[in-house]
Formats: structure tokens, C-alpha cells, sequence
């Protein structure tokens, strides 16, 4: 089984009407991505922001919940958070896991945008053997095409059953493809 | 293919020390469970709360985001909250479905108690004809006993294919089992 990390990428991404932006942090997507990437056997879930007060905001949330109270009153909670990094870019994150050459970097969209990687084949490549996957989400409207240009592969998006509306938050998407890709079945 | 529903408990559930406790409403928990109750086709998400200031604040989050200025900057999001019902308990929300007489309740758990209803079962279940289903998740730690001895079944519980950790959020909870089974496959 190949080693998986995550990646959030507050920049660049889209907002509503389709401009490049950088998003504020959001408190729950520190937890609740932490929480399904440590429960999944992500070795790193990477916050990646490209403001350095903004780092320092999500390495406070990380140290209150490893060293401070919150931390001894949630144990479970700390070990969740020990998966975290946070970082500059997105290609910070990759260097993390020892560079470009070595890392597979898969794409995640809501919507298709041109080949796509199915989830039954992605779920094999994780069972293979090969090199670091990268899942790399992005909050706002999602990814700037500049970043979806950059990977090896774009996961099919999330569908429904019935229905064709889809308006999944981050921290929904994030547990589905990892309960897809690792999740026990 | 059967009506589904979701329903949020925040009385009785759980604290960390196992006591019977009332959570506070938590504001994502209204956005993230009715963006995906809406993406997977459920008709109704049901908010529970024994506490009328609580559940004063829950119409408001929804006003703003459907009569408010939130819900003509996304329209997606007015689209998602058109789900949300604001509930007194559990009782009342099997009620607004028909009364316990036409109402299969399925509830979850982070862990293995009992019987369970594996999600292949589960998953053809909700494919087949019936009456409605309403899946019941807990907030804090999760489901007190009062309600886990009321339903008709007890849903398996999240399990990762590598490690034994699980310490996932009700929203991510909630995401992965409506994908398991109401997700395109």
C-alpha cells in the first residue's frame, strides 16, 4: 500500500464568480481534515496558506490542541492533529514529502474537467506499490486552473445516485474521497 | 428507490466521560449536513434540539441564508438549506415523516455495538421499495443508549482498510455514510 497525504490550498483558488483568490482559514477544515486523514492513515495533512499570519493562526489551533488544555481534555483530538503541517504552497508540501520527481500529485474537482481518474482505478494505484499520493483539495470555489494543470491526475468528482446537484463543503469532500480511496470495503 | 432523511441529535448524547449531555449548535453542522443531505437526495435534515433559543438560532442561520443576503451571494447554498427542518427531538422529526409506524430509523456509532446493518445491506436496502428511512447521527460523543435501544437498526460503523484510529467529525460521519449509500458506484 502506497503512502497517502492530503493537501488544503487556501491559494490559488476560485471564488463565485470565478477569480483567483486567497480564502481565510477555517477553523473546522484544521480539525476535521486532520481528523479523517489520521482515521484514513494519511501520513500529512498539509494547510497550505501563503500568509504568514494565517500559518500562525492554524499553528495556534495546533498548539492549543497538542500542548494546551484542549489537548488533555481531547486526547483522541491531539492525536488527530499530529498530522498536521503547516506550509507556505503547495509546492512546500511536495518538497515536504522529498520533491516533485517523487510524489504523485492527484487533483480533486467537483466538476469534470476533462479526464478524469475513477475512483476504482485510483482505490487500486493506493493498493499498489509506488510512490507518495498527494490528494489536494481546495476551499472556495476550488483549484485555480493554474494548479489543475500541475498534476499527474484529477479525480472523478463526487456524484450522487439520484440528482445532479452537487454542492459538497470541503471538509464532506475530503472524508468521501478518503473513504473511497481507504476506506475498508 | 426509498425516501431518505437525516436527523442531528443533540439531546440525549454523549460527553467524553460517557454522561448524558445537550450539545450546542454548531454552526457548520447546519451547512455541511444539509449540503450533503441536498447533494445525495435526502428530503429533509433534521436539526434536534430540546432547547427553544437553540433552535431559534438555527431558523436564523436558515433565514439568512435563504431570505438573508447570504442566500442571494450563494445560491447554491439557499438550494442545500431548503432541507433543513428545525426540530424539538427525535420523536418530533419521525413525526413530520408520518409517525414511527411508517418510519424505518437506522442509527450510527463510531463503533461496533451489537448487531449492525452492513452498508451493502443497507445500500440495497435504500435501493429497494419501503418506507421512508431516517439515519440518525449524534453529535459529542456520540448517540446516548436511550436512543441506540429505539431504532430499527444500528448502521456498521466507519472503518479505515489501515489502522484502528477513528475519531472522525459528525459532518465527515455524515458525508461518508450518505456516499456509501446514496453515492453514484
Amino acid at each position: 500500500m502506497r503512502r497517502v497525504a492530503i493537501a488544503l490550498v487556501h491559494y490559488p483558488v476560485l471564488d463565485g464568480q470565478g477569480a483567483v483568490v486567497t480564502t481565510a482559514v477555517t477553523n473546522l477544515d484544521v480539525h476535521d481534515l486532520s481528523r479523517s486523514a489520521r482515521t484514513f492513515g494519511c501520513t500529512d495533512y498539509f494547510v497550505t496558506h501563503p500568509i504568514a499570519a494565517q500559518r500562525e493562526l492554524c499553528e495556534r489551533i495546533l498548539a492549543h490542541w497538542t500542548d494546551g488544555s484542549s489537548g488533555r481534555r481531547i486526547p483522541d483530538r491531539r492525536e488527530a492533529l499530529t498530522v498536521l503541517r503547516v506550509v507556505e504552497s503547495l509546492d512546500a508540501a511536495i518538497d515536504a514529502l522529498g520533491g516533485r520527481a517523487v510524489v504523485e500529485v492527484w487533483l480533486t474537482a467537483a466538476r469534470a474537467l476533462g479526464n478524469t481518474l475513477t475512483f476504482a482505478e485510483a482505490r487500486s494505484r493506493v493498493e499498489g506499490e509506488g510512490s507518495t499520493i498527494l490528494v489536494v483539495f481546495g476551499t472556495g470555489w476550488g483549484l485555480a486552473s493554474s494548479v489543475l494543470a500541475g498534476g499527474d491526475a484529477l479525480l472523478e468528482p463526487i456524484v450522487a445516485a439520484r440528482g445532479d446537484y452537487n454542492h459538497l463543503s470541503v471538509r464532506s469532500a475530503c472524508a468521501i474521497v478518503l473513504d473511497r480511496l481507504l476506506g475498508a470495503r
